[in-house]
């Protein structure tokens, strides 16, 4: 399903392709997160013609106890409910049991959590990610797996990640052992784990690989440590990786983050920051980060960037935008998390044809610099 | 600027047009409300494209107290500030004074109130609300009144109206002593007054039809009385008002409510009602009023109604909009408020072609009947 295009001479960026039956999606890729099965605050032709979101993620947790997947199933999967006709990759709701749920247990069956909605206990187990995941009939599921906190000593990341491979044959067979319910294909992939140790991330990365998956992430990134030693784990893990899966990193970053993780040969990325920032009303441009609720901005009359391609930046007195931040109106977070995902997006076509160029070892670090700018 | 068109043979339904410099409005009309200048949750594109909307209405009191006269000024108006280039109506702020602010005290000289943010003090006279709306740059500008609430006496009616009656004359001095500041006509339209007391209304039409307003408004109703008071009232008082200028009716109301008080001989109408009933789930459709927080909506896989022209109702299964609201998802705020706002104005275009074709009066009752059921 993932053809490699084009490798950038003097970094580890790569063009590449993944073919769904949504659809193709050309890498490297942002996903927007939908995760209770719409991407906040922001609507589907908007995702689509504006933004021009190639894919985006559904969280399992969040769609298995709400609206459930009776519901799901009744209406023939995620897509129709909520009109998508683009890819989608779902999480394993691996991720979310750990942080939002009341109470977990973690057991060799799976992980035991009470609902944060209702109290109500569920178990999800490598097995039952998958069926869940024929239900939502993603194009893209992942396995479940653990994902410790940072910091974390040695011996509990090696058995947690243990644990994950385990998870992961039994996750992989119940793949296998299954099949789409609604006629189109789904793909699986595999998560590395090992935290920040180089010598579990080597482990974690043969192990994964050998399970046959149609993509391998690099999970555990992302989880509190600095960045730069998110770049250096990222950087020594994707050389672990075969060449000809493409290698999502979950859960990273801002802007600058995906310049530079993308230099160390990452396809995918996800994450809410776009339009959670959004929300809090910061923004991303080409100049750097604006925090719209700054004084500074309440008689600034003229647009923010009149040649950028948003509504926020180009068609309004930034005045007016830092006005509706200041009055909690729901128009200002539209026009911001619209705002954000257009600029992700822009920015990662940027990056593609920097590659096609050759020219992106040269232009991204200069990017990088200004993008973590403040204005 | 108001020319009358054509008369409903068997109703006091007229068609007419409105010329502003920002375009022409053809009558009858409904007006959004954008009080804090943002049509709630609705983006431009969608009110001017989607919705058809061909006039807003901006509320003075939210745009004096926040952003405050000076950064509209500065940025040369509410339709620069809002970046809309159609029609705008603003209220005189003297509703929300006695809605909103938590100490008001009623003078000759005007209104005073403490802000419903900070608790600033501030006085809004008959002669600064033409000022303030001469820097908001309306097309429309109110006058200063009171308004009195329901049920309430014939003596504190009748002073409250005589008190309206002295600021109409001082509102529309000011008013004619001033000249625009932004190069665009603005008109000014009195308000009628007297609660629900006939003989009051007579004395306030022919009050304020004396003072050569652009348009004259019937203020005082829909502030608690029966629904069969305030059209017995509003059919009574559309007859005391002059033919040749167009008749507002403030803060009216339910699709049923438009319905009836056209056939008395309304031409404009806002309400907060579409998109504040919007926001809490309640939808209006051709077959009536739907809750969408019903648990009968939770399976409901079809579209509402395929047939009609807006995102909620045609183009997701109806139980992903109930998730979404279930869900508490702004976009389920934004699919809500876009479906009411284009439904109240899809009503409004078939009212005029009723009128047009003559079928108004034989049409209108039957409507009236199906747009009260709930669904």
């Amino acid at each position: 399903m993932f053809k490699l295009i084009k490798k950038s001479p003097k970094t580890k960026a790569r063009l590449g392709r993944f073919s769904t039956d949504h659809g193709e999606i050309q890498t490297p890729v942002f996903m927007p997160v939908g995760t209770q099965a719409t991407v906040k605050a922001v609507k589907r032709d908007q995702l689509k013609d504006q933004i021009g979101a190639e894919i985006i993620l559904g969280n399992t947790y969040h769609l298995y106890l709400r609206p459930g997947m009776e519901v799901i199933r009744g209406v023939g999967g995620l897509h129709k409910f909520m009109s998508w006709d683009r890819p989608i990759l779902t999480d394993s709701g691996g991720y979310q049991i750990f942080s939002l749920s009341d109470i977990r247990k973690l057991e060799e069956e799976g992980a035991r959590f009470k609902s944060h909605l209702d109290g109500s206990e569920h178990l999800f187990t490598p097995e039952n990610v998958v069926e869940i995941q024929r239900i939502l009939g993603s194009d893209v599921m992942m396995i479940l797996d653990e994902c410790p906190p940072y910091p974390c000593d040695h011996q509990y990341v090696e058995e947690s990640m243990n644990l994950t491979h385990r998870w992961a044959k039994r996750g992989r067979d119940a793949f296998r052992q299954t099949e789409p319910l609604y006629g189109h294909r789904q793909a699986q992939f595999g998560i590395v784990q090992g935290g920040t140790y180089k010598d579990l991330r080597e482990i974690s990365s043969r192990q994964m690989n050998e399970l046959g998956f149609e993509g391998l992430a690099i999970g555990g990134l992302s989880v509190g440590e600095p960045a730069e030693l998110m770049y250096e784990i990222t950087d020594f893990n994707t050389d672990l990786l075969p060449k000809d899966k493409p290698r999502y990193l979950m859960g990273v970053g801002t802007p600058a983050n995906l310049l530079q993780c993308i230099a160390f040969g990452i396809d995918m990325f996800d994450c809410v920051m776009p339009t959670r920032n959004a929300r809090n009303g910061m923004i991303f441009t080409r100049n750097g980060t604006v925090n719209i609720r700054n004084a500074k901005w309440k008689e600034h009359h003229k647009p923010l960037d009149p040649d950028f391609p948003s509504e926020l930046s180009r068609d309004y007195p930034f005045s007016y935008i830092h006005h509706l931040f200041r009055s909690d109106e729901i128009l200002g977070l539209i026009l911001a998390s619209i705002h954000n995902l257009t600029f992700y997006h822009w920015l990662i076509r940027k990056v593609r044809q920097k590659i096609e160029d050759e020219t992106f070892a040269d232009w991204y670090p200069g990017m990088m610099a200004t993008l973590e700018k403040r204005v």
